[in-house]
């Protein structure tokens, strides 16, 4: 698979975000987006089930460093110490892919279809930490309590990284997110 | 509208989580539905948009029920205070629903386009929070953070609620479900 196409994958994922953001997402077919691509509509679908697919390509793969991190923290690791070290490690993939996530979000907010998916993706990521927390040990509902707050820390960390003005690092108002979240659940 | 249809609203509701428990969502028409309410068609469509809508009649109600909560609680609660206002106001309406929100719920996680609309349902809920908080001049990120902690409490403390062998109140797992959240956040 590939053998005859270097970096498909990749390069029908770029394809596809450029005709997103041009001409909208309702109205890019996946021909299109082969064409783009310099590749063919057979190829995409060797990679991708379907349009919308492309965009969540990565989804998957951060699910799986985020539940890892987690997973791995230290043994003596409270419940929301191994979140951090989930947070942490997934903001370091991040580090170049600012405008790539910024055109990313504008596809998806214009689009109810794809805020769905999103949606479903978020409440998969939450599953998962809550199974790798019950792993640790952490009894319910403890383990989804802080599966949740993990999640709501990522979603609102990576809102405020991508809006236009903001400067800080993903890094950073992920922890200033948590800190935050600490503060408000303390009654500040 | 509904003139010569007495209570045809939920009859029609009521007809369709019972043919979605039977047979399934996807078995079921819209024809069959009014046929077991003793209805039209025309009739169901004066009333629901869809299939889908029926089992969410409730959730704009409730919506503005956990907002006005928020929004009205205390000038001098912090936001999670008044969040836990909002907890407290939804569970009071659910107390007789118990059965209805077992197989309301088992309906929808047997479907992934009603666990769809569930989730952006949710997400609708969590946005009209952050307003009401920001109107209680809430800064930002306190004010969405706090709106993700109180619908993450909603959830869990709901799908406790509606396990099998669980008979405390909603109300008192809400309750409980907050504490825990606190406990977390708190490092515990």
């Amino acid at each position: 698979m590939g053998r005859w196409e270097p970096n498909a994958r990749e390069r029908l994922a770029t394809a596809a975000l450029q005709l997103y953001s041009e001409r909208g997402y309702e109205q890019t077919t996946v021909a299109e987006i082969a064409r783009r691509a310099g590749l063919t509509e057979r190829t995409y679908f060797r990679h991708y089930a379907d349009k919308r697919e492309v965009l969540f390509d990565g989804s998957g793969a951060l699910q799986e460093l985020f539940v890892q991190a987690v997973a791995e923290a230290q043994e003596s690791a409270v419940p929301i110490d191994a979140m951090a070290a989930g947070l942490d490690a997934v903001s370091a993939v991040f580090v170049d892919r600012r405008d790539h996530a910024r055109q990313r979000q504008a596809v998806i907010v214009a689009n109810a279809e794809l805020q769905e998916r999103e949606l479903i993706k978020l409440a998969s990521l939450s599953a998962a930490l809550a199974d790798a927390l019950r792993v640790r040990g952490v009894a319910e509902p403890a383990a989804s309590l802080t599966a949740e707050a993990g999640v709501a820390v990522f979603k609102i960390g990576f809102e405020r990284w991508i809006t236009a003005t903001e400067e800080r690092t993903l890094s950073q108002l992920m922890r200033e997110s948590l800190d935050q979240l600490k503060v408000v659940t303390a009654g500040g």
